[in-house]
């Protein structure tokens, strides 16, 4: 069923990367999936791939170009997590599905990374079970990238969805994953964190974010970010931080209030620009200026929610993602395969724990003075 | 020291309604609330103001219009609150300043509203110490105007920032009194009700978001408002609700979040019209679609959050707020003084209360048979 040249193992001897793709479960289908691919294909000469979903639409669509033909495995997978599909339901009776399998090569050490663009709650409630939490990880969470002011052009924000709690531990560790995650995503060497609150005074906020405002004082003494205090709604897209750190029920809503505001201004611009003949004159002569804008802010560039904190790398793309979203999609789980993501988390939730457990005990050896 | 032909007082039998200003504290300062007062007098016979502030600053500019002159009465006030003035700072010696006078204004009946562009945080605390919550109301709420899909161009979202928390039974009197905030400020007979979550599922959110959609679902018995149940943050500026009912924290980030993005994007606008000289022309002959665009979610026309839950009726002016957004500002003052905020919402959360209490009692009657 398969003609795979070289079906490479996990990390290869060969150099090669091998990344695990549930071709099923996006709005566009599975010809937009292998079409991203073929372009990741073009640009870098190690990418392998697995792809995971009903092989009768797959081969045909891997036949068409040779690239595909001669570095993608095909694995049947006769189900599909839908859209709607509950994700208590997908984890109870999802095992046949394209999503489950795509998961699980990285588990099994076949691949290096999961890039699947389904259902969200599903992709994250399989990758936790089957993945499993990283020692030292209480809570993972979900990052994404935000247009920002910065010359990057984009901040990390985390957690946007893995959870609707977090206590102050778990912050912390949100800004250990995200500085590590902003070091390989935006090429920062020591991104500057900064904490999500209703105001920038010390006494401001819930109770949970001075504790942990107080712990991300002390936890930046280990050199792996830089920490600015408290940030509030309005710094997500500045140059003030690169990390914003939140919990996922406040993370979630500023994500798609932000992309809820984006999408209004531009829609309301497109129709100021349908209004007159004159008007309809400017944005033709505007033309290059708007995609250019579009360009700056497109999501498709930056495509990806990463799960941070578990044993595996998954990258999550938008639903609705094209070739070239699916494209960036594959080249940032590429990035975090080659980074170590998984095994760079451990070691520094590790060491910044042992630091504070360190500080704990020489405080009661001398009486926690102060 | 002051010259004004009537004096009228609070309610006044002659039909006015008279307007607590406090004209200090603003960042653009006391000359530009003075001549957003103006313009408000242009276009409203029955409008008087009492104006608290520096008397030998106001005075000089009262005197440049006869309007001003007719129908302003100069309260002065030595002290003003600064931006960055701590609220409990100004709670406990902020007797002196305009801020004080003008909330006290309307506490005292001389005034049916108090319209101030000062720091928000002393402006609530001064609110509440001096007017003092509505009977049954536990938690006042600050309650804002967000650029929407919806025929009216606006949707109301409370709570952005008066409390950062929120418990189910405060919710629902969030509900209810932006229910009725939509019917003044937005002119819906019934407004559509939306509870803030991370998805719009039954199982979805925090513990108190389903105990407050449950009892949302009773109360919109009442027959106020139309409950639509959990919306996302991407619903925040669409035509699927009317109000939008969140706790401050969240909704205070939401807020920041959407105007730091709306900021981001008009910008980044700015720079690409900037990028050539066919983009520079274009801009030119797009000037007047975007000023339609900017008209559409200028914030000065929809000027004002407004606390509610108080005994009193207190609308805070943006700190940036030209004539223009004065103006607004006052004109919403103006509204919600005509329809009697206070009463109407002190007589809705009650009604709504006896109704959950009977059918409370029912329910204990027959065993709480479901």
């Amino acid at each position: 069923m398969t003609k795979t040249a070289q079906p490479a193992k996990g990390n290869g001897d060969s150099g090669n990367i091998v990344l695990s793709i549930d071709a099923m479960g996006g709005d566009k289908g599975p010809a937009m999936v292998m079409s991203g691919l073929h372009k990741a294909l073009q640009r870098n000469a190690r990418l392998r791939f697995l792809v995971h979903g009903d092989s009768a639409v797959l081969e045909p669509l891997a036949a068409k170009h040779r690239l595909l033909r001669e570095r993608c495995e095909i694995r049947h997978a006769a189900d599909v997590v839908t859209m709607d599909s509950k994700p208590s339901h997908v984890m109870r009776h999802g095992k046949g599905t394209s999503m489950w399998a795509a998961v699980d090569a990285v588990r099994d050490g076949e691949a290096r990374a999961c890039v699947s663009c389904g259902n969200t709650g599903a992709l994250m409630a399989l990758s936790m079970i089957r993945l499993r939490k990283l020692p030292g990880v209480n809570r993972p969470a979900i990052a994404c990238l935000w247009p920002s002011r910065n010359p990057a052009g984009f901040n990390v924000m985390l957690d946007v969805g893995a959870d609707i709690r977090a206590e102050a531990e778990d912050l912390v560790q949100y800004a250990l994953m995200g500085a590590f995650y902003a070091q390989i995503a935006l090429e920062l060497e020591k991104p500057r964190i900064g904490l999500l609150n209703v105001g920038t005074e010390e006494h401001k906020g819930r109770a949970e974010l001075k504790v942990a405002h107080d712990m991300l004082l002390e936890a930046a003494q280990s050199g792996l970010f830089e920490y600015v205090g408290y940030v509030e709604g309005g710094d997500i897209p500045s140059a003030r931080t690169d990390v914003i750190v939140t919990d996922g029920f406040t993370g979630n809503i500023a994500l798609k209030t932000g992309e809820g505001t984006a999408r209004l201004v531009s829609d309301l611009l497109k129709q100021a620009f349908r209004h007159s003949i004159l008007s309809r004159l400017a944005s033709l002569l505007a033309l290059t200026s708007l995609l250019r804008l579009r360009r700056r802010i497109d999501p498709r560039r930056v495509n990806g929610g990463v799960f941070l904190g578990l044993n595996g790398t998954v990258v999550k793309s938008h639903g609705s993602s094209d070739a070239t979203g699916i494209e960036a999609a594959v080249r940032l789980a590429h990035e975090l395969a080659r980074a170590d993501l998984p095994g760079q988390l451990a070691h520094r939730v590790a060491s910044v724990e042992e630091a504070r457990q360190g500080a704990a005990q020489v405080g009661q050896l001398y009486g926690n003075q102060k």
